[in-house]
């Protein structure tokens, strides 16, 4: 079984595969990675090649088609390689100072359409339907009390992990641990909420509506923003104007009206940057508050906001940011908000 | 000038260089980047070619040349292309509910060979030369007032953001705040020594000699380990022997010992992964510790260890790590010790 283990200076977890590992020697530089399908080869994403994934958790059969075969919209597997598993226990444990787990969790592909289409060329009826079954998935993954947080992202391009198939999909991860990146954003919301009595988010908005030259588009419900501090070039946040801490709670009306935004900003930073690669995060509250109501989770809902980050991968992380935990951006977000705005699509 | 800017959730600080920002269409993706110097491209490092970089901060003239001519073993000039700049104010100010700063610090670059060598193709006697003239500019930077933490780093490799020139040399940048990665080791490792009473590194330090199946080689000062919980297939931490918080205070007569058990294991890991794009981070205690002793400063001498990180870049950072601030690696760290303990150099 995979096993988490913990960095003991910064506490960070580390996902160690100890059980298909690569050799060594596997790793010498020189190793290709592939850039598309190779011929012949079969997208095990697509209608018809079901047989090719584990059998799926769920899926939208409009027609009341049989599992696992073809006749469906959006389809929910097991990840073919997946972080984390489903079965078996977390065993937390120590190895003299150190800790570890088993890697017990979760890992789901939602495959956003039957046909070979990439991101962009989904229409917009697939996305609502996939944000739709993301957050069924979710509501399932709650039931499970071992599982402590769960991450929604999509990786798209070589450059962003995304791999060489270009099947449009969002991957879920239910991790046993709450995340280091989400407990720094719950501390430093609640240390600007115990200060100000303010939710920090909505602050922003204010003030990004009153300055407007970091605001790319904004819908009835949500504002696409390019983030004071970005740390990477066209670096997008999509924002709800309502003050909300859960993505999971969102009124389901208004998925269209996301759906709308975020394919309009995409479609504008493709007409700037082209084909571009990025990692695309929800970052949103810990679902399972009341058994730990303490400490950071006390004003959760009070304090934070959940929201979409578009982290277009344009540029290198190098060792100034390995030593500093800080990011260098060659391009001031105003500038890059003013390109996207005004381009045509 | 460009700026700092501080993103009001989690508190990290960004470089924007406001000041020669890229135009967003350059950013569009096809954009090539050179892997090699061109035909008839010069070296700006190389002897001979001082007049292509601004006037040198100091060099290693042993026989007495004149400075900005050739005749040298080590030369320091100011970064090309600047992050953070010796000229002007802080000037901490606030835009709203944002915090900023100038760009003020210092962003040098220690050329390390005349002759256009790689990082491995150095003498072994030019290794300890650059690591006397860093602890000599450590020292001198160390009286601006300004400069809140000196920054030690090498990239080498495309993947490492090493750039096309191939010219060994490491990097040093004195940043105007404390770094947040810095921070966060510093909180860490004062927890545990809270705690325990006892310096985390060294215990580590003891339990790994004990348990031997991380120790990748060893000097007579310094051991070198794949760290328990590493990020990165192949991620080696060297570690002094004797307790220190401060590398800047390291024995010089110890430096040609570093140096040996540095190019031994750097030998061993090209012999199992060619020719590794790979990160090079100093983890030192901030230097400016008596104007501020509180906090995780009280103790720091006693519950800081300074170490060096060597950090292969052979995978992909993506949406999980963005998302989780977790990593996942796909070698066991003991998998990785024993190919390279194991490779014959």
């Amino acid at each position: 079984m995979p096993e988490l283990r913990r960095d003991p200076v910064v506490g960070r977890w580390v996902i160690i595969s100890t059980e298909r590992p690569r050799r060594p020697d596997q790793f010498a530089s020189g190793g290709v990675e592939a850039e598309e399908l190779a011929p012949g080869e079969k997208c095990p994403f697509c209608e018809s090649n079901e047989r090719m994934t584990a059998p799926e958790i769920s899926a939208v059969r409009p027609h009341g088609s049989h599992p696992n075969g073809p006749g469906w919209d959006i389809r929910v597997i097991p990840s073919i390689s997946p972080l984390l598993r489903i079965e078996g226990n977390l065993d937390r444990h120590g190895h003299g100072m150190y800790d570890l787990i088993n890697a017990r969790g979760a890992h789901e592909i939602v495959i956003e359409s039957p046909h070979h289409l990439r991101e962009h060329e989904l229409p917009k009826e697939q996305v609502v339907k996939s944000f739709n079954v993301i957050l069924d998935r979710v509501q399932d993954l709650e039931r499970d009390p071992d599982i402590k947080y769960v991450l929604i992202f999509k990786n798209y391009g070589k450059a962003a992990g995304g791999g060489h198939l270009h099947h449009a999909r969002t991957q879920i991860i239910g991790t046993p641990v709450n995340l280091k990146r989400v407990k720094e954003e719950l501390a430093g919301a609640k240390a600007y909420y115990d200060y100000k009595e303010r939710c920090l988010f909505c602050d922003m908005l204010k003030q990004e509506m009153l300055y407007g030259k970091r605001i790319v588009a904004e819908s009835r419900h949500f504002v696409a923003l390019a983030a004071f501090a970005s740390r990477f070039p066209f670096e997008t946040w999509i924002v709800p104007k309502e003050h909300s801490c859960d993505f999971y709670k969102v009124e389901r009306g208004k998925i269209p009206d996301l759906t709308e935004l975020m394919t309009t900003v995409s479609a504008k930073m493709r007409k700037v940057i082209g084909d571009f690669p990025f990692n695309f995060v929800l970052h949103t509250a810990p679902f399972r508050r009341d058994a730990a109501k303490r400490g950071y989770w006390e004003t959760i809902e009070w304090d934070y906001h959940w929201h979409f980050e578009i982290l277009p991968i344009l540029t290198r992380v190098a060792g100034f940011e390995w030593g500093s935990g800080f990011y260098i951006n060659p391009l001031p977000p105003e500038d890059a908000c003013k390109s996207v705005k005004e381009a045509k699509v």
